[in-house]
């Protein structure tokens, strides 16, 4: 089982909560009420997590058994209601969060997805899909194509992290070596893709319709 | 476990025909084909009680157990399949109708979510889920941003109806007390929506781009 | 449990790397980046799997198990991101491709299902969404209304295919009884409908708004 110290918890708890405000600016943009609001901040801070979770059974999710999981994204999406004009100017800065939160879910995803018996490359697969899930359920609620189909690099740095932790952790090595260097690549990785403007290739040719 | 009354089969089967209905409207007026309105009638009806299930690992569903969940959407897509034009004029009925549902849904899937275990909160969050993940699912496939997040109030009383269900099963007290105060909390709270046109509000200041 | 042979599996990873090249052809045409590509060729594949499995309790889904299932659509997505111009020009022969996928997914579907313990009904049911299910994720993801539900007969024949299989198994035939007909039944159907543009009918009237 991962470590379930107050300082993952304090983490993971982080990640949704700039995940959820990437969600309800989205909402607020969408000229959404309040209640659009904050089931697009849920959505998008706790939905790759529920994904993983129904996926590898191990329903209900822990966000349904512990209450502060609920009301992160609840603050998240009230508090950007309100000062979304703040927000949303510093876009660039929920951005970096963003990043971080994808690093620590897509570590955490992979490891918890080891734990329920999935082999490496599953639960490789899992950790991506923990932390570029929520995103894609927001763009789907959100009436668009999942941003992260065409924008800078996204799932690719998420893979590259989840893939570190199960390579770590199938060598036996201690959590610290496992985690930091996982959401070290991720963050990294996605925070030049963004100063960089870093995008997957487009297919060559004109698309036959 | 929730009485499993003939009375209350009946009710959850009557629900689920008007959620149907509006399922099917929906899909004739986007001019899909007789399957898609068969369709979008099962996932209205049954997509909110679906969802519930599989986060909170009731699966299978318990309409995929007992052929009456299943052949009732079948009807109601046929009904409306060839009296489309009858039933959009009687909208207004259909959503009275559709409240009636509403409040029985969450009320329903709050019980049964605390019968699985869940907390207070997420089983009041879950009766919501049940009550809205249909219309959800519908406007999803329908190619449109869900419409609760716009219109009349609709999540709210779900919310609350939910809420009155698990605050009073928390104590104890016999069903009808349990359920019956939570549907009616439910339903005139989204009648009096529908007919005053109350409505959640939208965040204010253009929202920044 | 229905014959793992290496004869069974061979026609299931043939019919997930047809599904996929009809989701990695919707993407590239929608000019989404490779891992966009990636994205809609394994949901389109293994998307249909992953609902029934969800909804009958069958996880982990098998294909998460199992890493073949994951490279198959990989290999399909980055084939048709690189050849895209010609397999656009041959959608005709994946049409028919497609359409011995669906006859295999309906009836591994349904046998799956009956395997689980649900009834006939539901059975054949989960037979059909287990071939319709990765189509309608893709056109979801892609951000379209599911295109079987407007086009020639698609649904239709999956759930025939179904149907015969779980009645063929329920009086206890041979295996080569229960999925060969199946498979025929709803194969040379949908290519039926594809040659002579078999459409499901349309509510008639003008749909009120």
């Amino acid at each position: 089982m991962i470590d379930d110290s107050p300082l993952l918890l304090t983490l993971e708890l982080a990640g949704i909560f700039v995940f959820a405000i990437s969600g309800a600016l989205v909402a607020v943009r969408k000229q959404l009420d309040v209640f659009g609001v904050l089931v697009l901040a849920g959505t998008t801070g706790l939905g790759g997590g529920f994904l993983r979770d129904v996926l590898i059974d191990a329903t209900p999710p822990k966000a349904l058994a512990d209450w502060r999981y609920l009301l992160v994204p609840v603050v998240a999406g009230l508090i950007t209601f309100v000062f979304h004009p703040a927000l949303g100017r510093l876009e660039r800065v929920v951005n970096i969060f963003d990043a971080a939160g994808l690093g620590l879910f897509c570590v955490t995803g992979a490891l918890k997805a080891l734990d329920y018996g999935l082999g490496p490359v599953p639960a490789a697969l899992m950790g991506m899909v923990t932390g570029i899930g929520g995103g894609m359920a927001r763009d789907l609620l959100a009436g668009r194509v999942p941003v992260i189909f065409s924008s800078e690099l996204y799932a690719t740095p998420a893979l590259a992290g989840a893939a570190w932790a199960v390579f770590a952790h199938e060598q036996g090595w201690a959590l610290a070596f496992v985690a930091l260097p996982g959401l070290v690549i991720c963050f990294g990785w996605r925070v030049l893709a963004i100063l960089r403007n870093w995008r997957a290739p487009i297919a060559s040719g004109s698309p036959s319709v």
